[in-house]
């Protein structure tokens, strides 16, 4: 017993540093499966939806659940910038967690295999891909230099090897690949039945989809950043909630000098949702993000903006002064990005470190964030 | 027979569009093992050093070689812009050759095998990598979005999935990995065992070490621009041939819009050069790497460089300009480049098409090429 339980301990590092984030509907009989990953972390489980239905927790873990009414209560007339009837209601989690990282899962995923037929520990990568360095500034053609047997190949400059600390570790998906509704519709039988064994670092300056479905990162560095946007009931967009979390925490990691990687670990996405729902969801963002994906490659954070709160409401001005002639929308957007702040200082004071406050917490001026929403 | 013939013409697919080029010292019974593979190719070798050994080449295959003193005889005083005495002689069969692709290989590889067993036809791949579009706006987190069975994911801008022309395709080496001196000094047995599945474009703006072992390019798009410079004997750098070439051929990608993609194939690389010959060869590019990395990210092309050979002939002229206070040679090294130019042009006469010649292959005058060598 002594011996199974070191080995679950060893299975489940740095169990004390992560959080486990889980937006679901329903009964998360999903996690009978990951019990030999997951079971020794904390799960911060947000409840979307119908507050009265009752949400049954398999036997063993630890957590905490929110739904509706708890959010309410705890964020006030802030709980608006959290969204409803959409997985990115995820973000509150973030918000309310003290650890270090977050690991978010979606409730129709299940372990993976590796091509050798091991179950993989999804947590035990992500938090590797974590506290190991990215290299964001020139491209390793043996991928991750970090990983066992492998190194910088020749040409690869010894100044840049020292790499960048990592914020984001998007993990991928086998089975049901994540496409939008057109490519769906198109191709309703196509998987995803190739693992790639590989980590990457995606360049500084290039933009990606970044999936909600199997997400890590480091709190302390970008979580202000992880902002899940408005979508779902009373929104006129839905599943854009990932996509603007990606582009916005990728130029807030660029802008400060951190790392985004993707690639490994892999899980099993089980199911396919529905595609005619999906297009409803869905199709303003595919054409809005015509326009927001270049809005994200163009945009120049100022030197100001040295943390991930002050890059955030710069990114909530900008939005608000370019996008909004795309669609009122994004102006409604904007306001939520600083009530998303606001909500997030509110419940993640910064830390008071006497000798040098300033540098490693500079604090938001509420002034400042005033101004903002004022304009 | 006839089934065996069929086989095999379908295992060389555009047969009449490929040149593979080898530089050599020794005979080539490397193409023993290729036979399957590369017998229905034409072969152009690059015979470096002593022009009086006799290379010998496996029955059967159809080719020219070129030694010393035929480079000399073709080129003239021209000649000088080829390196001797190192690989990066190879650029020469790219300058003689009337093909569309170029295909080339070290003469220490042969054919690997994928992870079920079966071995991989490196033209092939080089061929599908080179005929589907690159995707360099944009990254796709299930890699390359044109391949069977993939696709662009959630949150892929429609109006970027069409892609641009592929011009590179830079393939990987199974057993020994490319390292620099340094590294193989450190890590003596360090093999790449992985095998990743998958084809990735290099996002525009970012540059990564190209490595000549295994590398297939498009020679209309960018020909001009895969010059392999000057090393080898009489010149104070070595190893940094295909370096220089990746550098420069990728900004000129950048600039003209084409793409690069690296991954997909492996070949098996078998034999490690000595690392101490190596780090004689290639110290001062370790050192020099610090600087011409960021000359090559930072630069920016005119307008009016709308070919690779105006690129190529602007680059010269920025090079001289830029790296000549890190080091004389660069001053010898952007002359070469020069000359490189006017052999390729002698070479490679523009096509006259009478009803839009300027568009489709504007000529670089010969006033401008010697007003950039007079600076």
């Amino acid at each position: 017993m002594a011996g199974y339980h070191l080995e679950a301990i060893e299975a489940a590092p740095l169990k004390d540093d992560v959080d486990i984030v889980i937006p679901t509907i329903r009964s998360l009989d999903f996690l009978e499966q990951w019990r030999p990953f997951l079971r020794h972390y904390h799960l911060i489980i947000v409840q979307d939806g119908d507050p009265s239905i009752n949400i049954r927790v398999p036997d063993g873990y630890d957590y905490e659940l929110y739904n509706r009414n708890d959010i309410n209560r705890i964020l006030g007339p802030r709980a608006s910038c959290i969204s409803y009837k959409d997985g990115g209601c995820r973000c509150f989690g973030f918000m309310v967690s003290k650890k270090k990282y977050i690991y978010t899962i979606d409730d129709d995923c299940f372990v993976a295999k590796d091509p050798s037929g091991k179950e993989i520990n999804v947590i035990a990568q992500h938090i590797k891909n974590l506290e190991t360095p990215s290299t964001p500034h020139y491209f390793n053609t043996l991928y991750d230099p970090f990983r066992d047997g492998t190194d910088f190949v020749r040409g690869y400059p010894f100044s840049l090897r020292e790499g960048v600390q990592t914020a984001i570790s998007h993990g991928l998906w086998l089975n049901i690949p994540d496409y939008d509704a057109p490519t769906q519709l198109v191709k309703p039988r196509e998987r995803n039945t190739r693992y790639v064994d590989a980590v990457m670092t995606i360049p500084k300056g290039v933009l990606y989809p970044m999936c909600g479905m199997n997400l890590a990162f480091n709190r302390e560095l970008i979580g202000p950043a992880m902002y899940f946007g408005l979508m779902g009931e009373g929104q006129p967009i839905s599943r854009y909630d990932d996509m603007w979390a990606g582009w916005a925490a990728k130029v807030v990691c660029d802008h400060l000098g951190f790392g985004v990687k993707t690639g490994l670990p892999y899980l099993w996405h089980s199911k396919a949702s529905n595609p005619f729902v999906n297009l409803k969801k869905e199709h303003k963002g595919l054409h809005w993000q015509e326009d927001m994906v270049p809005f994200f490659q163009n945009l120049r954070l100022s030197k100001e903006s040295d943390t991930a709160t002050k890059c955030y409401m710069e990114l909530s001005k900008m939005t608000k002064e370019n996008l909004t002639k795309v669609d009122p929308y994004f102006e409604n957007l904007a306001d939520a990005m600083v009530t998303w702040i606001e909500a997030w200082e509110e419940l993640n004071p910064p830390v008071k470190n006497e000798a040098c406050d300033e540098e490693l917490n500079p604090p938001v001026k509420k002034g400042s964030v005033k101004d903002v929403k004022a304009k």
